[in-house]
């Protein structure tokens, strides 16, 4: 989730991209993206994994194959398979919904939205609500209004009863988690990691407190540049690989082992700097304050008090921890369900999951200096806090977001939620904000107009 | 599965069954074991995970991480934590419960059940229902009797909403879903299996029947004895894998591909043979069949109607083919659900789910002559029908069966259902069918003559 300085789609970011998956447990990184052009990608019904075939047929043909160790298993287009399906590939804990019945989730679906009409970022060509789902090769977008599904969409490689990787939108749950025990007086935040954790005493992350960790504005030497062979996030993902190490590799051989090994660069507190490698100390951080895998407790706190329809999961790194930082995969119409929990302040099914305080902090906002100073110029005015990315507009908007186009979106004025699954070429969602963002805000300004359901 | 000639326990089979499990995918085959004598393992107690501390803490120290890449993860003592915990170390497909609840299991403890007696196989000595618990290194076990739950005990890696690795009773799940499929005109039981699947019809499985695959009663150049380094089982794991191969290899890459490469050995319907790839040749039947790999079929049809409380899953090969010839991983609670269906014809929940004509056949048994060559001194008059286990003796016993202990015991004259989940030091099932099969046998009678619950 670097951002370029073009602000339009570039053409050919997707060839880049994929080059920048060669290692597998990266592909479940942020993803960059450079700026240089050739050939657009083939777009989002040329690209359909069903159409292409990958993985059908028993066997599927070798050529349409997709292994966990081929290089490419998470580039376009073998991405738009593998989005749906990385517990076929890799290790995962599950996230455990519980016994019960999943709770209805009401429907009054409304024709018109389809034909909404709104205008990309910097261009003047007008374009529908449905033209920007293939734009953004949309996996699967559902909508609520009031708690109300008004639009619900699968393609590609999705069904309601399928899962998808919610890449980033990971640290947004792991988050809310920390937020929560922060709010419940669990966690202090302006504990420093290190006593916490004594093991990251010595580490970048030793002096930074734990709300520093929250809002990323962390000092750490470490590039997320795919670009850059010498980026510290290949060493992150050669430590969180279950594949067997490279002949003579004695590096970490787990994200947690990694996390001692980051250097500070800089002084924390003064600028955000969105690097996964803070939401991992955090989801270790409320392990070991709770005792209790990220996966664990979001189960015991919220998958089972949700409704949730599906169980969710978490990649593994070869120790067994999930991946805090992006390896959280769910079922879409769960994720709109998370939504509407965050929507109502907490509450779900007339119980109080979530302390409102957290919620409250959240939707509050980060340091919006900070942010500024990360240069994102299709957020301007945003702030990071508790892991989700606040717009601090009119509506309050706040956002979960993933590369490759997830997204979880809250307008609490709206009463909106919006969650969508994505596959885009390009892992940055720099290129798809242009046709996200503003169908999201038409959206829900339509919907806010509309009488209630 | 394979049977040795030495009736009781051998102390040390143990040390043999750790170095067959040299290969990743092999764990799940059905293990040998061989009958030199050297110290005893430690016991159950002893050798709990917990105690051990397997994958405990935030992270696990360096000493007590499983990885799937260690030679021994699925040796005693490591399996004992393995045998729940297969996700986190391979690739897997979900069984999908559906959205709806669990069915209630109602439950009438009977606290006189531990004390009960009875006479292990080739001994004088007395033993209790609880002692032969610990002697079998029990993970888990459930009594139903007449669908109530009479006894329930969890111990190692287990817990109620915890899952355990089936092992070959994967096989009966397989065999229960072609039984269904036979019973319904969608497989001719007579048709060869070269007929279905073309790509087999040069291989040993070409001109054998259907039946002859679900009685295993074909004639196959294959040898799953672990102890012989050219044996083909060891291919059989080497194409099965999910790991990069081997620098050089260019054999088969998944299971389909490997079954295509079996020979012909003898004449098919004379001998049983007890050879995982007739389950996994039966999978591709189903799938071929049906359009659905045996994961999908297995929620669609079963898992989705039996009141499931937890979603289940298989490991797949790198080509995403779900294992069903070992790859089942369940809760203990929903195993007894499925031994409940089978004992009330198929029925759950008011509805019938698997035609009553499905499981008849399974009861009737198969051919016992055919049986008796394979040489089993412990089933002594024994059959195999439709990939289970049939005793043939006065209450129409039946039984899945797979190694290290996992078991669903079906005793229709007694309404009893036993499920067990164990981590046995010792692969091979003559190793606890001694503490086993007479246990089961005494409780059932014990609960025959209780009043109706």
């Amino acid at each position: 989730m670097a951002i370029p300085t073009r602000l339009h789609f570039p053409r050919a970011q997707w060839r880049r991209a994929a080059a920048c998956t060669l290692l597998g447990a990266l592909a479940l990184l942020p993803g960059a993206h450079a700026a240089t052009a050739s050939a657009a990608p083939p777009d989002a019904a040329a690209s359909d994994p069903g159409a292409l075939g990958w993985m059908q047929g028993f066997p599927p043909p070798e050529a349409k194959r997709i292994r966990y160790t081929d290089s490419d298993y998470f580039a376009f287009p073998k991405l738009r398979w593998t989005a749906c399906h990385f517990r076929q590939l890799m290790p995962t804990v599950g996230v455990s919904r519980g016994p019960g019945a999943a709770a209805p989730l009401p429907q009054r679906l409304d024709a018109a939205i389809d034909a909404l009409p709104f205008t990309p970022l910097n261009t003047r060509t007008r374009m529908t609500w449905a033209q920007s789902l293939q734009a953004n090769y949309t996996d699967g977008i559902i909508v609520l209004h009031d708690g109300v599904v008004v639009y619900e969409r699968y393609a590609g490689c999705l069904q309601p009863d399928g899962q998808h990787g919610a890449m980033s939108v990971t640290k947004s749950i792991t988050g809310l988690l920390g937020e929560m025990l922060v709010a419940e007086g669990v966690l202090d935040e302006n504990d420093t990691v290190g006593a916490i954790i004594p093991e990251l005493a010595r580490s970048a992350f030793g002096d930074a407190t734990v709300r520093q960790v929250l809002e990323m504005t962390t000092a750490l030497r470490y590039s997320e540049d795919y670009a850059d062979p010498n980026a510290e996030v290949w060493q992150y993902a050669a430590a969180g690989s279950t594949l067997p190490p490279a002949p003579g590799y004695s590096g970490p051989r787990s994200y947690y082992d990694y996390l001692q090994t980051v250097q500070k660069q800089g002084r924390h507190g003064e600028a955000f700097g969105y690097k996964t490698i803070n939401t991992d100390t955090l989801g270790w951080i409320i392990a070991r304050r709770t005792g209790k895998p990220v996966s664990t407790l979001l189960s015991e706190r919220i998958w089972t008090r949700l409704g949730a329809e599906q169980d969710a999961y978490y990649t593994v790194d070869s120790s067994g921890t999930p991946f805090a930082g992006g390896g959280f995969n769910a079922g879409l119409r769960d994720m709109a369900r998370l939504g509407q929990l965050l929507l109502q302040d907490g509450r779900s099914n007339g119980e109080q999951v979530v302390p409102a305080a957290a919620i409250a902090r959240i939707r509050a906002g980060g340091d919006r200096r900070a942010f500024a100073k990360a240069g994102y110029p299709l957020l301007p005015g945003w702030s990071y806090r508790g892991m989700w990315w606040v717009s601090h507009n009119a509506h309050g908007t706040y956002m979960a977001r993933g590369v490759h186009g997830q997204a979880l979106y809250i307008d609490p004025a709206a009463k909106v939620v919006i969650a969508r699954f994505g596959s885009h070429p390009v892992a940055g969602n720099s290129a798809n904000d242009p046709t996200t963002l503003p169908a999201f805000d038409a959206l829900a300004r339509y919907l806010m107009a509309q009488p209630t359901r």
